[in-house]
C-alpha cells in the first residue's frame, strides 16, 4: 500500500464489561459513570461490540488475550500452565508441557494440611526451588520458578511428554492424588509428575528453610503440587506472524505470560504500575506511549476494572472507570497523529456475577481516518450503535491492521 | 417456494468505500455527496456493512467479486494469471496455466531495456501473437492473445502442468530471469516457460513489424515475459451452482474476465460504456435491465469511482458519486417490480490511501417485499444502521436468492 504505516496501541481495560447493576439503576458501571474522554473517542471513532471468544463462550484472560493478538483460541490454547509459567517468566517451547503449583503443607499420611503452606513467599520459596531446578526425572528436565505468594510454575522439558494429565492437587484438604494418563501418550508425563510430587517431598521436608518455620510455628512447606497441565502452542509468533514489533505493557503476570509466549517483548515497570488496584494508570498511559515510538504495536493492560469485578463491588468499579476516562483523555492529547488506538475489555466481570462473563465487550477504533459512526457513548449499549457491528475478539487485530494500512491484498 | 421467482441485480461500484478524508472536513465521499437516489433504496431497504473476504482482508477485484458471486475466495482464488486472460477473453479450463506478460524489449545480453516496448498495442500486437499462438513445447499447447497495449496473456494446456513456478519478467531493467519450480511438480511448467520466452524472442525479433519498428525508432517487442502463474480453479460454474442464468455488465477486462471464469455470459458493450472515467452510467443501467429481462442474474460493475480513488481525488470521487446517484434514479424509475436490486461496492479505495483497503462496504439491499429498516443514508456510516448488520461477501449472494424466492429448503 501507498499510504504511510500507522502504529497499533490496544488499551484493554481488563473486565471491563458489565451487566445491569441493582446498585446502579439497573445500569452498568458503564453507563453509569460520566467518561467524556472515552466518550470523546467513541463520537469521533467507529464502534461496536466484541465476542472476545465466540457468542456466549466465557473467556478467561488467557484465551482472551491470545483473541486479541489475533489467535484463534480454539487452535493455539493448550491450558493455563504454559502461560502462568511464562507469566513469572519461565518461557516453554514447543513440546514442553507446563503446569501451576502450589507450595503445600502434608502430614506423614500424604494429606494436605493447608493448600497453601501458610501464604508462604519468596524469599522462602525461592530458596526452595533452588532444590529441585534443573533437576531430571527419567531423562526429564525439571524446571521450576516460584511465583507470587505460594504459586509456583513446573516445566518438563524432553522427549514424549503429553499434557494429558490429571492433576495431583486434590484442591482441597484431602489426600495427595496421583496424577493419571488419560491417554497412552501421557503415560510418561504423569509417571514424571507423581515423581516429581515424591521428590519434592524429599528434598524440601527437612530443608532449612522448613526447619526454621517449624521454629516460628509456621505450616512447613514440605511439597509442591501441580495442576492445570498444559503443552506449548505450535504458534507463529506475533511479530513474525503480522511482520511487526511489538510490546506489552502490563503488570499481571499472567498477562505478561502469554504476551511472552505469543512472542512480544514484556517491558519492565516501575513499581507503582503494577496489576492491582493502587496501579498509576497515566504513569502506564505514558510508558505505552513512549513504547509505541519504538515498537508498531502495543498492548497495555489495565487490570483495576477486573478486581472490583470480581469483588463486586460497584462504586469501586465506577470509581476505577474515572481513572480509565482521565488515562483516556491523557492518551488523547499525547498520542500521536499515525496512532490507531483502540479501547476494549478482554472479557466481561459483572458486578452482579463476581467472575467472568461471555458477554459480548464494547470496542471503539480512532484515528485521524477512520469513519464517524453513530455511536456516542462508549459503553455496552453506546458502542453497540456504530459502524464495527458484533466481530469476534480475533477479527480485531486484523481490522486494526488494515486501518493502519499494513493489510496485504488478497488478490490483484 | 409457492412465490413467483424474481430477478436479481448486483450493481458494484468498484471501490466506492472510503475513509475519513481530510479534504471533506473528515468525511467519506460518499457521507459528504447528496445522494438522494441511493438514499431512497437505503429508506425502503434492508441495509448493512460487508466485509467482502473478511474483517481487515484487503481484497484484489478479483477475489472481491468472485465473494460477491458466492464463492468463497480462499478456496477458488489460485492467482491472478487466470482472471487476466479471461479478461481480455482467452477463457482456460482445469489444468491450464494461466500467465500475465508483457511484450518487452530486450538487448543482445537478454537485458530489459524497455519493460512495455514503447507502450506497442494492436494492430502490432495483434500481429506479433499470431506467430506464437498455437504452437506445441514439448507437447503442451501454447495460447497467446494480446491485451490493452503492451500486455498480453499466455495460457499452457496439457497434462502435468502446475502453476507453482516463478517469474520470467524480472520486473525492472535487468536480465531476463529462468522461471523456477518452487515444486517437484512444477518442473515441466517452469521448463515450457523459459522455452516459450525463448521462442518469443526468436520469432519475434526479426518479425516485420519490429523491422518496422526499428525503421521507425521505436523499441522492438522481441520478447513476451510471462508473470503471475495461476492455475483454473476448479468451480462448479454460477449457472449450475445456482440454477439461475447469469451475465455480466462490466467495462473493465478483469472483471469481465472473473465473470467469464465463473460461467457469466459477459455482454459486448458499446464504446461509451467503458471501465473509464467517462463512462455512460445510465446507458450500462439500461443495458443491465435489458438484460434482467434476459437472465436471472446481472452483476453491473462500474469502474469509475475505483479509478478516482486510486488517483486520491476527493472531489472527482464526490462527482462520480453523483453520476452514481443519477445512474440510480434511473434503475428506480424504471426497474421492473419483480426485482431484488442490490447496491454495494467490491472494496473500498479511499482517497488517502489511494489503494484497496478491508474496511467492510455498505450494501442496501431492495425489493418489493423488503423489510424497511432504521437506515437512511447510503453511506459507510449509514448502511451500517440497517437490519443486515455484519456480513461476508460471500453470504450476499444467498440472501439475495432467499429475497428472490430461490433458496431451497434445508429441511422439512
Amino acid at each position: 500500500m501507498a499510504a504511510a504505516k500507522k502504529r497499533i496501541l490496544f488499551v484493554v481495560m481488563d473486565g471491563l464489561g458489565d451487566r445491569g447493576c441493582k446498585a446502579l439503576n439497573g445500569l452498568t458501571p458503564l453507563q453509569y459513570t460520566r467518561t467524556p474522554n472515552l466518550d470523546w473517542f467513541t463520537e469521533n471513532g467507529s464502534s461496536g461490540m466484541i465476542d472476545i471468544v465466540a457468542p456466549g463462550v466465557c473467556p478467561g484472560s488467557d484465551t482472551a488475550h491470545l483473541s486479541l493478538l489475533g489467535y484463534d483460541p480454539y487452535e493455539v490454547y493448550r491450558g493455563r500452565g504454559p502461560f502462568e509459567a511464562a507469566g513469572i517468566g519461565l518461557i516453554g517451547k514447543k513440546g514442553d508441557v507446563a503446569f501451576r503449583c502450589n507450595f503445600s503443607t502434608v502430614n506423614e499420611r500424604s494429606e494436605v494440611t493447608d493448600r497453601r503452606a501458610g501464604r508462604i513467599k519468596a524469599p522462602e520459596t525461592t530458596e526452595l526451588v533452588k532444590a529441585l531446578n534443573g533437576t531430571f526425572i527419567d531423562g526429564i528436565e525439571i524446571l521450576v520458578k516460584e511465583g507470587t505468594e505460594h504459586r509456583a510454575a513446573l516445566i518438563l522439558r524432553g522427549k514424549g511428554l503429553n499434557a494429558n494429565v490429571t492433576d495431583a492437587d486434590p484442591h482441597d484438604l484431602k489426600k495427595v492424588l496421583t496424577s493419571k494418563a488419560l491417554t497412552k501418550e501421557a503415560e510418561l508425563t504423569a509417571s514424571v509428575v507423581n515423581k516429581f510430587v515424591k521428590l519434592s517431598y524429599d528434598k524440601m521436608k527437612d530443608h532449612p528453610v522448613n526447619a526454621e518455620r517449624r521454629k516460628k510455628g509456621l505450616p512447613e512447606a514440605n511439597i509442591l503440587l501441580p495442576r492445570g497441565a498444559g503443552s506449548f502452542p505450535d504458534m507463529i509468533p506475533f511479530p513474525e506472524k503480522n511482520n511487526m514489533s511489538a510490546a506489552c505493557v502490563a503488570g499481571v503476570g499472567m498477562i505478561k505470560g502469554i504476551c511472552g509466549v505469543c512472542g512480544l517483548d514484556v517491558i519492565d515497570l516501575p513499581k507503582e504500575c503494577n496489576g492491582g488496584m493502587d496501579t498509576d494508570m497515566i504513569k502506564k498511559a505514558e510508558i505505552a506511549l513512549k513504547m509505541l515510538k519504538k515498537y508498531d504495536f502495543v498492548l497495555m493492560n489495565i487490570k483495576a476494572p477486573d478486581i472490583s469485578g470480581h469483588d463486586g463491588k460497584a462504586e469501586e468499579k465506577c470509581s476505577v472507570i474515572s481513572r480509565l476516562d482521565e488515562m483516556a483523555g491523557y492518551l488523547k492529547n499525547n498520542m500521536s497523529d499515525d496512532t490507531v488506538i483502540v479501547f476494549t475489555a478482554d472479557h466481561c466481570t459483572p458486578i452482579e456475577v463476581g467472575d467472568h462473563t461471555g458477554d459480548p465487550v464494547p470496542v471503539t477504533i480512532y484515528s485521524g481516518t477512520i469513519v464517524k459512526d453513530d455511536a456516542k457513548e462508549f459503553s455496552e449499549s453506546g458502542c453497540a450503535a456504530g459502524r464495527i457491528g458484533r466481530i469476534r475478539g480475533c477479527d480485531l487485530l486484523p481490522i486494526c491492521m488494515d486501518l493502519a494500512n499494513r493489510s496485504e491484498k488478497f488478490g490483484a
